[in-house]
């Protein structure tokens, strides 16, 4: 099955990639590797902002991170870098903004771990950094970045 | 001498490797390099957890980022990748639960890296990042990943 | 026209690269890749410390990201490899010291961003991450780190 099938059973519609800015760009290709971008979560198109341990509920951390997974996907694509050559998720970076007794990271970044799964099936398997950071561009509750390998 | 032999030497157990959980892996390896995911510092099966600056000492950072430079060479031998196979550690990124007056990540960091520079010898020295964070997952007081290159 | 040549366009001399420190490197390269460590801001020879959204204003902050850039560069000299060997920029990670109401670590980033596109123009454009941070290395106000393609 073709991602882009998968992501229709899946019911998954990928956000208009946001545009890049700046002197950086949305995804560096090197060889075989696609480094992208730190990623900001939109959902309906509005950024989810705030604070995991204080005005952000786990569930809305996960999503906001799957938000970030779905941006990087169509960040990939606005590359012109078919979903379908992505041989292997490598690495996620998971950056959530967090008071300093919020402990669970690793499950606001399984939105975007779970996501890469359901979408890549086994090549969504990916080494994973989850870190708490006090604040993130825009006011973002979550961010993150991805390697990943590239068939040709 | 083989590396095993040579954490024989060092009187070093490598503790016993945390089990991945959901969608993530400990270790993922693209073509010779293996990306290590985020690993937290567990001593004698407990994780150390606190934060630099207030509640861990300087001593103890740089134990606990100690333990988890044992815990990323644990994982790979629980990937099946025998520690003879790193031909190079090529980074580590050091996450320190740090007050905001707290400025030595530095020295905290280098319980890992002394750890990878004791074990490997030259192939252990590696480019670093080391940053403060306000929280980490578990409320583990230190994070540390890494990527290493490895012979076939 | 050689990278010497357009930094002397530039008018930019590279700062005396920061001693090495412990057991690693501030350059390791794996095949065609450099991996860069975290650099911190030394202008004049003075670190830049503080914190942005407190003691350090958005100008000084993006002074400080460019700083770290030029070190970048200084280090890779340092480790004799000449700018002219850079093929592509492909990932810088921006850690900006911020207030936890701090949300412009783009615009202190795009320091660092921008002088890699005016000294390699479109192989300067990479992939990045730019998050807060509560903390870094001798209370420096930014750290960037940096991955870039060789060519032989």
């Amino acid at each position: 099955m073709s991602i882009q099938a998968r992501l229709e059973e899946l019911g998954i519609i990928l956000p208009k990639a946001a545009a890049p800015v700046a002197s950086y760009v949305p995804v560096a290709v090197h060889r075989d590797c696609a480094y992208v971008s730190g990623q900001l979560p939109f959902i309906d198109g509005e950024l989810v902002t705030g604070r995991l341990g204080d005005d952000v509920s786990l569930e809305d951390g996960m999503a906001a991170a799957r938000a970030c997974g779905l941006m990087i996907l169509a960040q990939l694509e606005a590359a012109r870098i078919p979903l379908d050559r992505v041989e292997r998720v490598i690495k996620l970076g998971a950056f959530v903004t967090s008071t300093p007794d919020f402990a669970d990271q690793p499950k606001v970044a399984n939105g975007a771990s779970e996501l890469m799964f359901d979408v890549f099936g086994e090549a969504g398997r990916h080494a994973r950094a989850a870190v708490g950071v006090p604040a993130l561009p825009l006011g973002a509750a979550v961010e993150v970045d991805a390697v990943l390998a590239l068939r040709d």
